[in-house]
C-alpha cells in the first residue's frame, strides 16, 4: 500500500477543482485594525488592509477587553489546566456563563471550546437524550451544526431549502407526530447575509410540536439593543429553546455556547462528549469575553456605526456597477461566479492594492456561486472603501468578470 | 411531547449511577501553584492544594509563558478574528507550527483548537483520505479518538485489548492484506498511568503494512529528553507516521496538534472540517505556547523534578498502605472501586482537609475501577504529600475501603 500516493491523491484533487487554500500569514497591530503586515512566502512583507475579518466589531482591539485579559494572566495563569469537571472550571468560567445567560434571558448556560464544538456536540447530544428525536435542518446550515445532527441515523435527519418555511412545514407534516422534534437554524447566513424568519419558524415550530435551535454566531454583539442577537431584535428570544453563539467573532476572542433552560443545559452538560472530555478555555479569554459582552451590551453605538458601514459599502460597490449579492446583513458578498477567476481577483487585490480579501469558494459556498466576501467593520473608513471600490472597478475590466450580474440593483 | 420531562429523565440517569457532576469552582493564584482558592455554591472560599491538575509541570504560571502571552496580547490584540483560511492565520500560528515540527522531527505540523478536536477531525479525515481504511484502535482510547474512529464504518474498525500486541496482531492477519491500515494509540494512559509499547507496535505496522498514529497528549512536555514525548524517549519518534499532542496540558496554555510528513499535514489541512470550519487559536495562545514548548526542550530538569516527584508521592502512599495502582508514568491513581465512595472520600478531602482531588467514575473509567487519580506536579512539596497522605489513611479507615488491594505492592 503506497501510502504516500494516497495523500498526494487526495492533494492532487483539490488542487484540479482551484481550492487548494494558501493561508495569508498576517499580523494584525492592536489599535490599528483593520490594517495588518502580511508575510509573503519568501519573507517579504507588505502593509495591507484586512477587509474579511469576523472580529466585525474590532472588539479584538479593544482595550477593555485587552485589560481583562491580562489581568486574568497576572492573577490566575495562561492554561486552565484541566477539563471543566478535573479541576478546570475556574470563577471565570462561571462568571462567563452567568453573563451568557443573562445575555439571552435564560437561566443557564454552558460553554464550549469554540462554535465549532458547541453545534457538534450539542447537537449530537440531542439524539441521546431525546431517543427517535428528528432533526430539521436548513440546507445552508453551518458545517458545524451539519457534523452535529450526522450523528442521527438517516432517518431522524430532514433537510429543508434555504429559509423556506413551505417546505419546513411540508417535512413536518410528513413526520410521525408523536417523535421528538427540533428545527436547527441560523439567524444570519454569514456567506449571503440574509436573515432567517425566526417568527415564522416558531410558529411552525408550536403547532407541530417541535423544540428549536438557533446558531447567532453571526449575529451576537451585533444584533439587538443589548448586542444578544437577530432573536433579541425580533421579540423572539423568549421563544427560542436552544440559542447558540461563539466568542470567537463579533466578541473578539474565542469560544462558544449556548444558552437555555436549566434543565436542557444541564443535561446536555452532563451528556456531551466534546464538552467533557477536553480542557477548558483558558481564564484570560474567558475574562475578555466577559468583558467583550458587557462593553456590548451597554454601547449600542457600536451597532450603529457597523450597519452605517456596511450600507455604506453596499450603495458604494453598488454605484461601481459590481454585483453585490442581495445581502439585509452586515455582511457584502459580492458574486464571482468562478473559482479560478475568484482566486486571480483576490491575488491581484492582495499583491497590487493592499487589499485582503479571501476568495470564498467550493465547499464554502455552492459551485458557481463563488464570491468575494467582505465584511466592513466600525474602522473602515470611507477613504479605505473609495480604495476598494476603485480597485475591484479596475479588476472587472481587467479580468473581463460579468459586471451587472442578476443581483446588481 | 414533554420535552422538559425527557431532559429530567436524562439527568435522573445520570443521578441515579452516582455520577451526576459538581464543578468545584477554583481560582488558582499564579505563582502559588497548586494552591488555589475554591469557592463553595453558597459563595464561602477555603484555600485548597490542586492534586488533580494536568498543569503537570506548572507551565501554566511560568513567567517566560505569561509574557509571551501578554506581549501577543498587546501586539496583536485579543482573538484572531477568523478561520484559518480566512484572516485567522497569524504569524504567531505559523511560528507555532514550525516550532511543532521541530519538536517532533517532522517536516510539518498543523494547529487545532483543542487535542479533542485534532483527534476527531484527523482520524475521522484519514477515511476520506483513505477509502477503504481500517483503523485499529486500542480499546482504552481517549474519547476524543474514539469520536473520530467512529466515522468510519463499523467493517472499517477494529478494537483491540489494551496494549495487548498479540491481540493487535492477530487482528491484523485477519483483515484485507491489501486494505490500507492505521493503528490508533496512547503513549501514556492518563487513568492508568501505564504506556505503550512503541516500539512492538511499530513494528507490527511495519510488518502487515499499518500506518502508526500516537496520541501523546499526556507525554509531550514530558517525556524525551527535549520533551517530545515517550516516542522521542524510546527513540521511536521517526517511525511514528503522525504524532498528535495537546498544548494544554504540560505546556500549560490550550490547543491541539499533529505533526508529520508534509503530505499528511496538508492533506489532513485540506479536507478536515473540523480545522476548516473554526476560528483559529488567538494569537495569545500560540505565542504562549511557543514560549512554553521552547523552554521545556531546554530544561530537562523540569521533567527530572516531576518525575522525582511522582516517584516519592507512590512510595509514600504505599507506605500508608494504599492500593496505588501500578502506574509507570507520572500519574498517580489509587483505587477505590465504587462510585458512591470515590465521591465521598473526594468531598470530605476537600471539605475537611482542603485537597482537591477529582473522583474518577464511569464513563471516564470502567465501572468498578472508580478511583482518584493524582497527578503531582514540581511544585507539590514533602509536606503536602504528607498531608495527603495522613488524610487518605484516615479516611481509608473511616470509610472502610479495602486497603491492600490486588494492586498495592
Ligand atoms: C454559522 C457558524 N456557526 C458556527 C461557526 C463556528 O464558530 P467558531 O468559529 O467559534 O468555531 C461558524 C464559523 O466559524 C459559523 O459560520
Ligand atoms: C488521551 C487524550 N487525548 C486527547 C485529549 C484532549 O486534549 P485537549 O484537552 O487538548 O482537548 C485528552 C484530554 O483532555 C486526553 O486525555
Amino acid at each position: 500500500m503506497d501510502y504516500r500516493a494516497a495523500f498526494r491523491n487526495a492533494l492532487d484533487r483539490v488542487r484540479s477543482e482551484g481550492r487548494y487554500r494558501v493561508f495569508a500569514d498576517l499580523k494584525r497591530h492592536r489599535g490599528e485594525f483593520p490594517r495588518a503586515t502580511w508575510t509573503r512566502g519568501d519573507g517579504s512583507t507588505s502593509d495591507v488592509t484586512v477587509w474579511c475579518s469576523n472580529d466585525y466589531l474590532g472588539q479584538g482591539q479593544n482595550p477593555v477587553v485587552l485589560d481583562a485579559m491580562h489581568r486574568a494572566i497576572e492573577e490566575a495563569g495562561a492554561g486552565s489546566g484541566g477539563t471543566r469537571n478535573i479541576s478546570g472550571t475556574t470563577h471565570y468560567h462561571v462568571e462567563l456563563e452567568h453573563e451568557l445567560a443573562d445575555l439571552h434571558g435564560k437561566e443557564s448556560a454552558l460553554l464550549f471550546t469554540s462554535g465549532y464544538v458547541s453545534n457538534e456536540a450539542s447537537l449530537s447530544t440531542l439524539y441521546k437524550i431525546l431517543p427517535g428525536l428528528i432533526v430539521f435542518s436548513d440546507e445552508l446550515n453551518h458545517n458545524s451544526m451539519i457534523s452535529g445532527i450526522r450523528a442521527g441515523k438517516r432517518e431522524q435527519r430532514r433537510v429543508f431549502r434555504h429559509n423556506d418555511l413551505e417546505h419546513l412545514e411540508q417535512l413536518l407534516i410528513e413526520a410521525d407526530p408523536e417523535a421528538p422534534k427540533l428545527i436547527a437554524f441560523e439567524s444570519v447566513y454569514s456567506m449571503d447575509g440574509d436573515i432567517a424568519d425566526i417568527r415564522g419558524t416558531i410558529a411552525l415550530a408550536k403547532k407541530y410540536g417541535a423544540m428549536t435551535y438557533i446558531d447567532e454566531v453571526h449575529a451576537v454583539g451585533m444584533y439587538g439593543p443589548r448586542g444578544a442577537g437577530v432573536a433579541e431584535r425580533d421579540g423572539m428570544m423568549a421563544e427560542i429553546d436552544i440559542i447558540e453563539g461563539t466568542l470567537g467573532k463579533a466578541f473578539g476572542v474565542m469560544g462558544g455556547y449556548i444558552a437555555a433552560d436549566r434543565v436542557i443545559v444541564d443535561a446536555i452538560r452532563s451528556y456531551a462528549d466534546g464538552f467533557i472530555f477536553t480542557t477548558s478555555l483558558p481564564p484570560a479569554l474567558a475574562a475578555g469575553a466577559v468583558a467583550s459582552i458587557r462593553y456590548l451590551k451597554e454601547h449600542n453605538e457600536v451597532r450603529v456605526a457597523h450597519q452605517e458601514r456596511a450600507a455604506a459599502l453596499k450603495a458604494r460597490l453598488k454605484r461601481a456597477g459590481l454585483p453585490v449579492m442581495p445581502s439585509v446583513s452586515h455582511i457584502v458578498p459580492v458574486l464571482v461566479g468562478d473559482p479560478v477567476h475568484c482566486k486571480m481577483i483576490s491575488d491581484i487585490l492582495l499583491e497590487d492594492h493592499g487589499i485582503y480579501v479571501q476568495p470564498i469558494n467550493y465547499p464554502t459556498v455552492p459551485r458557481g456561486t463563488e464570491r468575494l466576501r467582505f465584511t466592513p467593520s466600525p474602522a473602515h473608513t470611507d477613504g479605505m472603501m473609495d480604495e476598494l471600490a476603485e480597485a475591484l472597478e479596475a479588476l472587472w475590466v481587467r479580468c473581463n468578470v460579468k459586471r451587472i450580474g442578476g443581483y446588481a440593483a
